[in-house]
């Protein structure tokens, strides 16, 4: 094998840009503000690599420059929502620059929730909700169509019952019993593909997370029993298919975050399912992907 | 300055014990399944020091034990609420051996929310919410009675107006410019003593958050106007001690998480506090501890 | 568009296992011991997807039983290196059933360093010293060669001068200012491809992390320019790819930690880049992926 | 119990200041660079009460002028050790002013370590090294003296050998074994006060450090049995004050993290102590607090 040199080597991927820009933007509706706070990364592609290869920054944007437009961005167009904005700022890049390849964003809103009583909304007062994350990823090429994909992230939830583990395979090495009523935990992660971007980025959101809730809990009174974490999973993405004809793929991670009863019968203990032990690690970790058939889309 | 040996040297103090033992507790009503996730950590001092001057460890309770321990009183006595846990575990260590000198329990509540859906309560769901930890602290000495301390930490809030900072000293190192109006956010953390061990711990929490809440935030079409930190923290203290006969003494810690108007000027651009950045640090720390007066008791 | 079903719906992509499995593995000759602690990730694809489509679980190699068959391969093989172990545990997947399509493992060693002093190790003490994170990726299909990418990642490393940013592009959002010399402050990732198995790992990795180093600090005595992060990644990856033939494909990311100087002038004082500040966020982002021509390797 | 009000209510306790100052500061010697780079929480107590009790600013030293405060003296004092720096902090605040009662620093230093090859220098780059977190905790009263606590943290040590836990108390919810020989991993927390700031604090940091390694190991060839965490940390404790005269006291927090030997059985192996589990938690938490006695000063 032949020593390497610059002759010898060419490029896979090139990219560079500002991450984790923060800004909380304020919107004045008489004494009624509103705010939606977020950090971004933006990713640029340049056309040359001179950059890489000779040290001639002449066509760099500097990051702190993207970081800058993204503030300025955020002054000039406001933010409707994290889709929109970072549709705006892979715009700007592609529009005013004609260097610049591809830029891709990735953005996360922080989870702020209005306090309320009974009914009444504070005029100006926030408090930070962490259940659920939502993020974007918004892509686009130089003259190409921009493709957005949404998310929820770190979204826990449990049920005490009506899950069960059953039928499996079994080798040397196996040694899960088969469990018929089990808890089960999952820390959800979803990100679906849109086929437009015209969208109520808000409410196609609102819809995914209620539906991944609507599945996993099931019917309010009696629940929905789990086979497996795989049938779950599944069984969701057919249903937001199904209900949002905007989006076109959707892939999701299900850990299985494992509770397990604690076995008490050497302390003379006779523990029915009652006092659970939490496994920080190991997890499972179900996964899959799924998207709406060629066909499907005639 | 002599040298130190076993015998020019002496306890200050000691302890031991077991940190982070978790528990998931169940309790079934028919189908309505009710849950509490905690973690604790438990600590004991012995009588003797025989295990640090010469190991001997015939009079040590194992670690091991201790979480054994948890286990079972969750199991055995059932948990109502993490204060009542954390007291039944202390009593068990004094009452069970007589040469535990001291038990101290910190334990935390996992934030899990039953799923709702238009007033209809899930039988068996629960999402992850962490919006506020509840935590408590019991300690109990040997013949003595519990002293337990309640708090609520990580509960981030807020306001885009009605703070401001204004007539503070100025000497050489001051750049700081006097604001009226600014955006306040903070990540509260209360702690507080209780004077008895008959209370209604859920009830108590529930309104020491709810008063909090209430004196950052101010009228819901109001607000209330801050004119620093120090104040508004006060002002709580006051108004949960006039609240909670049965509080004697709290703390507060209330960061000011700093969020500044961006300067746009060199963009050609005028912002009015619209878009701003977030300060992840330095951040400003006030603490106050404030108590019932003594002769307020009689 | 029409509504999603089953029918209407197909699988993008598939996969499950344990994640963080964790083992310390003691190797005792005499009194001398030898550890090495991994953590792992490992998912596998299998042919059918009955569970996912039907709750059918009989193909589901249980992810406890993915955990035991870690653990036990550690006994039975031992762990030479990550690497290959990573091997050992795809290729037991794939051997020992033939319905797994493709096996994967992620691992990561703990960085124990054993104790020694003045030339002399100790025989079985160890301190954490997590200067730089070593992991691999190995991956494999059925009736295919296994591809291992080996890693390094959190080095973070400094230099307060021969660093500098200069003659970039200028627009209206452009605030920054040339920079002849600055603190220079990256967290290094780098992740390569071998082109064959029959590597000696532990060689292999310590010699591009030392590139790594060579490259970013440049001779003891006088330090090497860094025109900007772009140039000095891609120097790195040529030189490994120059020094280290069995490496075919390198990819590198290197955040820019921004340090700035302090600006004192309001506090009559001036600093000659003598006390910096660290910026937490936002950070610049460079990235590139390198490989080594075709006819390279004829 | 009467309603509280400000006339019922009095203060325990009262600080303000800012947290996580950072700082990096450069010292050139030709071409030689050296760097400290710490972090710092400073918190003062002023005499009067009127910001808390009235909203009256005019005695607060505002929290931003504390951040320029430590960034001016860093480059007026320079900084030869956080300990030192530290002492010069609270000097200025209590000398400046006549209305702080009290100053607090805590600061941490970042680990960084000097690029070395062969016994050369590097003379500008450095790695982070994280083996060891150093801090101290520097006290002053108003017409006091300092109190200055050094401490490391987050030193995690393990043997494989050379510990043990036998002969333990036994009760009916014991269900652990004794260990004649088991692993021993720690994550060391010690903090320790000096009688006097007259001290060399890299070389007497160095010795706690060294000592706390030497007595956890024992001898290179042979190690040291440890029939308990408690007696190891007491040894420790003792060897400390005996060998550094100008510590008075020392805190030991010795966290025991599990490793249990994986049972192999019901696999059909034998696994004699060569596969291990590392225990996330729960975790033992051992912790003791000497002094030197006070006629051992006479």
């Amino acid at each position: 094998m032949a020593a390497a040199s610059n002759q010898n080597v060419e490029f896979v991927r090139t990219g560079y840009g500002k991450n984790t820009v923060k800004v909380l933007v304020i919107r004045r509706q008489g004494s009624h503000h509103y705010i939606i706070e977020l950090k971004a990364d933006v990713e640029l592609t340049l056309k040359s690599r001179k950059d890489y290869l000779t040290g001639d920054n002449s066509d760099i944007i500097p990051t702190d420059t993207i970081k800058n437009t993204v503030h300025a961005l955020a002054k000039l167009k406001g933010v409707r929502s994290i889709e929109q904005f970072s549709l705006d700022i892979c715009h700007h890049f592609l529009t005013s620059f004609n260097h610049v390849l591809r830029a891709k964003v990735h953005m996360e809103e922080a989870p702020w929730r209005r306090l309320e009583k009974n009914g009444v909304e504070h005029a100006h007062a926030f408090i930070y909700s962490p259940e659920a994350c939502r993020f974007c990823d918004v892509e686009q090429n130089l003259n190409g169509i921009p493709v957005v994909h949404s998310g929820v992230k770190n979204m826990k939830v449990l049920k005490t019952t009506k899950s069960g583990f059953e039928g499996f395979l079994r080798d040397r090495f196996t040694t899960l019993q088969d469990a018929k009523d089990r808890c089960f935990c999952t820390s959800v992660y979803a990100r679906w593909r849109y086929n437009t971007q015209d969208v109520d980025f808000d409410a196609a959101w609102m819809r995914v997370k209620e539906t991944i809730i609507e599945k996993f809990a099931g019917p309010y009174h009696s629940g929905e029993y789990s086979p497996s974490v795989q049938k779950t999973l599944y069984d969701t993405q057919v249903l937001v298919l199904d209900r949002i004809a905007k989006v076109d793929e959707i892939e999701m991670v299900m850990p299985n975050q494992h509770y397990f009863t604690i076995d008490m019968t050497k302390m003379g203990l006779t523990n029915k399912d009652e006092v659970l032990l939490a496994l920080d690690n190991p997890s499972g970790n179900i996964t899959g992907t799924v998207r709406r058939k060629q066909q499907a889309k005639l």
